[in-house]
């Protein structure tokens, strides 16, 4: 665990022409997020960008000196818009260099040197300097270089290398939440709500609608790093919703 | 339909801190980037960023000046955390004006003074110059100022929003697609795809790997405006294919 008190942030760079047309639909970013959160690091921001090699550069050296940590997904397979371990050399002004442990397992899994061509060396190659990030799934390493974390697109390899990395990110307190359902318009509540926010600032509150069995409501999201000033306004709120004469439902999370 | 050979391009911005804690899982992206397809336009960014004023600002003035079509979605609700207008107000430095229809429409399903609280009265509230954007759904208005769309977040009142859109929306040529099955690993389809897509530059060709029914395969997905090469390139895709032993199955759109 980090330095109390200061935040530690995270921006995610999705690459992948197939999010941007509408293909596929992104799957990643709530997983990292939500493992963040429990590592004392807030995800800031998160970026969708092409198979462009300049964009990527682009991309990745503005994100890399405004947050702690970037993680990239999606870009690190065999075929032609494949480039992201090439842009990410050419964003830190490095080559590519063979990861041998990673190229001897490749080709231990495929003898027949017809199957392990070029199109799969060439996922063996990580930038000069990068450290590996394991991928018990299909071997094909992602790395780290600097603050960048490179991961698969695919979400179950994309899993298990973000499972390897708990080691390597310093975090501060784990984000902490506390959600109540009302059965009240956001309007109804947004005065009460933003009474309780005034009073504590640094607590996050948020409220989000919902429509469910014929009925609409909202929830009321309190997250904080510190369990007992996030209770305290927890029971504000609670309090403030009494006050417009409906019971709150608490909803364990 | 705009001028012919010339991309037509947009960017999405997310808006919303409960995306990036990881809270809700985003579901306007890709509605957005399919239905702009059909308009010819295509979506080459999206960025999701956290409820902070600034922050706004900043991504907004970024994004007007780098695309044709800048949209928006989320925090244009009645509580605390729902600046977005009043950001982008600041974005164009203007202030913020009552839309009246909307005043009044609101007014009409809040006949009780004390429903038609300052909180609701506030989604009324546009930038000035702006031109609202009808929402069937809850009233409360979106509206367009300059290259900038704002839309609800609730997905059911963005798509009610955006289908409003089509003739303020000047696009090229739709994005057709073509989609075909091999089951076959990417790294073996790799070099032959990169030859086809150096033949055909202006057709743009993914390649993206799954698993179904205990079968490792890979989906080839083209992309172009001009329907006579895509099909070209089609062809020349498949004939590679079966040069590798394998039957291509086409998939209907």
């Amino acid at each position: 665990m980090g330095a109390k008190g200061r935040d530690y942030t995270a921006c995610l760079i999705v690459i992948g022409n197939e999010i941007l047309s509408g293909r596929t639909q992104d799957a990643n970013l709530q997983h990292l997020a939500v493992t963040l959160n429990g590592w004392g690091v807030r995800l800031r921001e998160a970026r969708v960008i092409p198979d462009i090699d300049q964009t990527i550069v682009d991309t990745v050296n503005a994100c890399r000196a405004s947050f702690d940590y970037v993680f990239t997904t999606g870009g690190i397979g065999p075929t032609h818009d494949d480039i992201t371990a090439a842009s990410i050399a050419k964003a830190f002004g490095v080559g590519l260099v063979k990861h041998e442990d990673s190229f001897r397992a490749m080709a231990a899994r495929y003898p027949d040197q017809d199957d392990f061509n070029a199109s799969r060396q060439k996922m063996c190659f990580i930038p000069e300097g990068a450290e590996a990030i394991d991928n018990s799934v299909s071997i094909a390493p992602g790395f780290q270089i600097g603050n960048v974390f490179v991961l698969a697109g695919v979400p179950s390899i994309m899993r298990a290398m973000l499972g390897t990395l708990r080691h390597r990110i310093v975090g501060g307190d784990p984000v902490q939440s506390r959600t109540v359902n009302v059965f009240l318009g956001e309007g109804a509540v947004a005065e009460g709500l933003a009474a309780v926010q005034d009073r504590f600032p640094e607590t996050d509150i948020g409220s989000y609608p919902f429509y469910r069995d014929g009925v609409f409501g909202t929830s009321l999201v309190l997250r904080d790093t510190d369990p007992a000033r996030l209770d305290s306004a927890l029971v504000e709120v609670e309090a403030m919703v009494r006050s417009l004469g409906v019971e709150p439902q608490r909803i364990e999370a």
